[in-house]
């Protein structure tokens, strides 16, 4: 049976390459015509190809180096498992990146369409002079309806009737974003498409090669993780350094707008967007993903139902494979209700439209409204998923399918309700962003203050969700029952990660435009779709933090089952030395990821300063600024600085397990664990809601745009952006990856 | 002998009081003469005196209710030592704050007494003009002088022979710093006396009444930190909330000095010093003092140090009472050593003049060498401390008595180490501090960052040094080991608290010379007092928290002995869920705390800004402000606001007992420990490291006051207030608290 579960594995993964690569030729067989929109794609993607190629250069002794020792220490298939899991990671990588940064541009291109479009129908109605009034009013009116627009996501569905009446007004904005949301879709669905593919494809030829080992497969989780963390990382490093530097510089001191083509650290800036955001969160939900399953499987092998009732033996082992698997079709038909450009997907839309009430809703969906899209996508994937959850639980368990069903569920579940949490706390549309906002009227040091207490706070819901959530599936299912909620979350990563790289695309989109100097129109369009994924992509992080904290649950079991430890007895003092030290390490973690990004940023800051004061003519735009040089101090920053980080999640379970014994490192876990997610919400959600909370003021509010007020938000955002894009998610991975090192090394303790 | 234990600990109750009321007597003896002085001196003792008398009434409903359901739960005698141990600490609070909002004016007296001194000795020198230009050598000379002294600290004893050369510099200087020194210490060692002699006092009189109902006796514990939590985050609140108003609007925004009398807040700002350093610390110190020895106690009674052999019993109850005792004689000689006004204090001094090598120290104090004194007196006390520890570890346990003492010792010695790391991260002498200062460069957000991560960083050192002296201590002596070296740790909290709380009496006595418009002398002379506490005060934070990890984990023990639990398995879901939840606690306690500062920081700042506007002639002094309101919202904000999260520390624990049971409670216990640490350290480092940044770059360097670079590193500090003086402090409290609610309802789950 153990080949079927190997063919179908595989051939789940196959089938997201394939949707991949149709979608794929589709984008590139529209060129991107405008001349220096083409000139900047092409730069950004040189960019971003040249530091992935010197990551992995620099990546590439470490992993020869771990799988030596491994090879040696654990045998050949446990070095292969971690080759193997490294290079998908890194391959994930390479071909999610190379997509975004082509991507970019062609959202350009197309919201350059849409603007156009938009404009000509504004244009018969009447005279030129009117017509340009029209043209600012209807873009105010676009404003305006995107406001409505997110009102309306608040709203139940009940009122959907109400909707209606403005469905008219709304298909105007509407349409003005068909073109440009199906290229920067297209893109994010690509990425994520190979990510779960090439997780899939790279478990099934894992697993064919090592079956009766199951030990050593789990190395290629650990192969994943290490590329994760450091691409996290570095990508994070990165991105901030260039971000934090052109903005302090940019529009701080010197006053010129974001991505305005005369800052020196522009480019940088874009090329990071992709290095953190696409590269990085593409690697690092690889690793989730991936880490979910194998932690599924080592626990389901030996699980069984009852006290001495015989263990599932293949069929836990398959049951997350099957999930995963349909969890990649779900995704696959998810995304064709967004965008409708790879085969079959007419036939797969036409068929839903057959389900009583669904027709109005894609009636919706062509209409244009893009933000609708996202969520009919992902809803019914969603819902695909738990149908073909209890299908799966019946056809595995029969009697306990009902448990594995509910534990499944309440893992999803919780998912989406972190998910929603993180939205409220750090959206501009809930009273806790208006907060922060509202204290920038005593200046930065109460942004601050206040961004901070809301973090922390925030982390009061979501843990108690994981615990409930890990109460309900532990008592259904025992251990298999939290490592299979996990599984559960993440099995549509397919679509939400698409949704995920939808955002990052749409606003290089945008970055794009204004440095080619597109007509303001344009970069509306990119914006509005960059906005309307948040929810999602707040969904998405929900779902990120209690998978991690559910994954990083299943891996201890792993390991305590591997390591062959009867318990972990918090009353052992060397039990809590290890708990004390792992808790410590998310906090050195961030330190070092934190200092890196400030360091670096000082760096670019310098340099930008220099290039203003040096080179002449170039805030008249006379002058071409040398983005190569602000290019080289965030490439080598993200190098340099992301080892340490790195090695110390690598070797502080090697250190502790050898030197103070398996329990200690259990209770390095544990602490870990505890920290580590804490510190995850704490800092992602501070930096979430600084962001939003500038970007309220920008709409407006407390004095609005170049206000002492908006100065103080401004800080806050500044010191939020590598609490919610360097360190914050690293951390998620970090704990994840202590603990696979643990499950990979257990029999040697 | 149960006898022989109450009357040792007893009587050394009493010889602190003895000694408190002594050195009382003396400092009153100095009636104040200056009319202005007294009568600030007179209103900001009211102010304090009127907010504890709120405070408590406040919290007498609380503890009542709380013995209610002791005594209905687990007999009168928990509810009688719960009463107790909440009234000694009250009381001790009460004292003190009494005490040293009587030393703060006479301080503020005894410096002009020095001033007056110092401008007799400079003036007949010369004609008057070349008087005053040497006047402001002499003080630049000073200033000089006193980095000189600071970075003497650095050097090594060793190197003592070459500060010889300058002794006669010093002594100048030194010598008009004598009487304010000796006023200010007086407070301090009244104080800390107070708090040592009611703790042993105290703690005789509970176990009078309970030696044999050793569970109940914990109750004490629990009473003395409910109340040390309140005041710690009352005191927090109020002192912040001034503080933070009175420095953002006062200073920035209309750009009066600090302590300016036309600052509304100012009066309020005094009176928070005093409630927050001085009650808020004794409370905390206190609540430390009674609970590691307590810890020690419910785990001696029953170790052995032999599997199977017999148990301590009266020696293992015996032993931390006995070691407290010894350390209050301890601490009175080191207080001997710097201030000579108690009976038979020239006694004991002159008996340390014939040990070899004394005699030139305590010539050099003589001569007036305060930071030198204060570090004498606490080496002295520290060194005797060890001596008896070693004869008591003899005395009591013969064959193991060199375990027991190198338990201590280790202890001792973490706790010394951390301080000293303490200093490395939080003083302006190193690098860290200067690094933060640097950053000032490019704005606050890169201030707040790297402070952050500097405090973050600052968790790994002390951490280590923690486990190390675990891993010792339980090597050598078991859990019994661990418990004792808290012990130690703590047992001279007499002087160190005398260190600690002359600090803040100096600081004060600097506000009162600025209110008063006393010459800048007076001022400098306060100032200098104040910086040279602050090597000791770091060793003091250091101990503090040291001492709260190894109590911690000390009742911890003590509490799953009492609830009979067997282990307390991390691969237990139940326990898992309680670390999560308990993980979560510190974040949720320190957000509530910095949310209530700043939101009464924003209503401070609000009514200064009214009264600025609406008070006609404020700014030009002719017109009072208006105090009291200031006074009023502070106090407000204090009692409204500490509520939550007290009740959060003693319901969380109750909760989870009786709903997950008492494994899981010992999840939950773990957790707050882990992550309670950790912030902790982070928090109080950040913090520090912001305010000495600032401190740094008001010296003179990166621009030094009014520069961008300043108004940067003001930013920092005024975040860093609540972190550091608020919450993190708070946590060491709340971990304990936490602890000993957990062990004193133990036999309950």
């Amino acid at each position: 049976m153990w080949i079927f579960l190997v063919l179908v594995t595989g051939a789940a993964g196959l089938i997201a390459g394939i949707y991949a690569w149709m979608v794929f030729q589709k984008l590139v067989a529209s060129p991107i015509t405008h001349e220096r929109v083409k000139k900047l794609t092409d730069t950004i993607h040189l960019g971003a190809m040249a530091f992935l190629k010197k990551e992995y250069t620099w990546l590439a002794p470490f992993v020869a180096v771990v799988a030596v020792l491994l090879g040696a220490m654990l045998g050949v298939g446990a070095a292969f498992a971690f080759i193997l899991g490294a290079l998908c990671s890194a391959t994930a990588g390479w071909f999610g990146m190379f997509v975004a940064t082509q991507a970019n541009g062609r959202t350009t291109s197309a919201a350059m369409l849409d603007a156009a479009a938009a404009a000509e129908e504004a244009e018969p109605e009447a005279e030129e002079v009117e017509a340009e009034a029209e043209e600012v009013e209807a873009e105010a009116a676009e404003g305006e309806e995107a406001e409505e627009e997110e009102e309306d996501e608040e709203e139940d569905d009940e009122e959907y009737e109400e909707e209606d009446e403005e469905d008219e007004e709304e298909e105007e904005s509407a349409h003005t974003t068909g073109n440009a949301l199906e290229a920067a879709f297209s893109g994010g669905s690509i990425v994520g498409m190979i990510v779960v593919g090439l997780g899939l494809l790279g478990l099934a030829v894992a697993y064919l090669f090592l079956a009766d080992n199951l030990g050593a497969l789990a190395a290629f989780g650990m192969g994943a993780s290490s590329i994760a963390l450091f691409a996290r990382v570095g990508g994070g490093i990165y991105t901030k350094a260039a971000d934090v530097g052109a903005d302090l510089v940019g529009k701080v001191e010197a006053g010129i707008p974001e991505d305005d083509p005369r800052n020196p650290a522009v480019i940088a800036d874009n090329v990071g967007d992709n290095v953190g955001d696409i590269a990085g969160m593409g690697a690092d939900l690889f690793e989730s993903y991936v880490n979910s399953i194998l932690a599924a499987m080592a626990i389901g092998v030996a699980f069984s139902f009852t006290k001495d009732g015989e263990a599932l033996g293949l069929w836990g082992v398959g049951f997350p494979l099957f999930l995963s698997a349909w969890g990649i079709i779900a995704s696959i038909i998810g995304c064709m209700m967004v965008s409708r450009k790879a085969l079959g997907a007419d036939l797969v839309v036409g068929f839903f439209k057959i389900i009583p009430g669904m027709g109005k809703v894609i009636d919706r969906i062509e209409a244009g409204d893009a933000a609708f899209a996202l969520r009919v996508g992902t809803f019914v994937a969603g819902g695909l998923m738990i149908l073909g959850t209890l299908v799966l639980s019946i056809l595995f368990f029969i009697t306990n399918a009902f448990s594995v069903f509910l534990s499944v569920t309440s893992g999803v579940l919780a998912g989406i309700l972190i998910g929603y949490v993180t939205e409220v706390y750090t959206s501009g549309d809930y009273r806790f962003v208006q907060g922060v906002a509202q204290s920038s009227e005593t200046g930065p040091a109460t942004v601050i203050l206040s961004g901070i207490s809301l973090g922390m706070i925030s982390t009061g819901i979501p843990v108690i969700l994981i615990c409930i959530s890990t109460w309900i599936s532990y008592y259904l299912a025992g251990m298999f029952g939290v490592a299979v909620a996990a599984v559960g979350m993440l099995s549509i990563t397919g679509i939400s990660l698409s949704v995920d790289a939808y955002g990052p695309i749409a606003d290089n989109a945008g970055g794009i435009a204004e440095m080619s100097e597109q007509p303001e129109g344009v970069r509306k369009i990119t914006d509005h779709l960059d906005a309307i994924g948040n929810t999602t992509v707040a969904m998405g992080k929900g779902l990120a933090i209690g998978s991690a904290a559910l994954t990083a649950l299943a891996l201890f079991v792993a390991y305590s089952q591997a390591a062959k430890i009867d318990y972990i007895d918090l009353m052992n003092p060397n039990v809590i030395i290890g708990l004390l030290i792992g808790g410590m390490l998310p906090f050195i973690f961030c330190a070092l990821s934190i200092d890196a990004v400030s360091k670096a940023a000082q760096k670019m800051i310098e340099e930008v300063r220099r290039q203003f004061h040096e080179i002449a003519g170039i805030m008249e735009g006379k002058a071409e600024p040398e983005y190569e040089k602000c290019i080289a101090i965030s490439t080598s920053a993200a190098l340099t600085q992301m080892i340490a980080p790195g090695v110390l999640a690598i070797l502080a379970p090697v250190l502790v397990g050898f030197g103070l014994g398996k329990e200690a490192l259990g209770g390095l876990l544990g602490g870990a664990l505890v920290t580590g997610i804490m510190m995850a919400l704490f800092m992602s959600n501070s930096g979430g809601a600084w962001d939003n909370a500038k970007k309220y003021i920008e709409e407006g509010h407390f004095n609005g745009k170049g206000s002492a007020n908006h100065a103080a938000a401004v800080v806050g955002d500044t010191v939020g952006d590598p609490f919610k894009d360097t360190a914050g998610p690293a951390l998620n991975i970090l704990i994840k990856l202590m603990t696979v090192v643990a499950l990979v090394l257990a029999p040697l303790f």
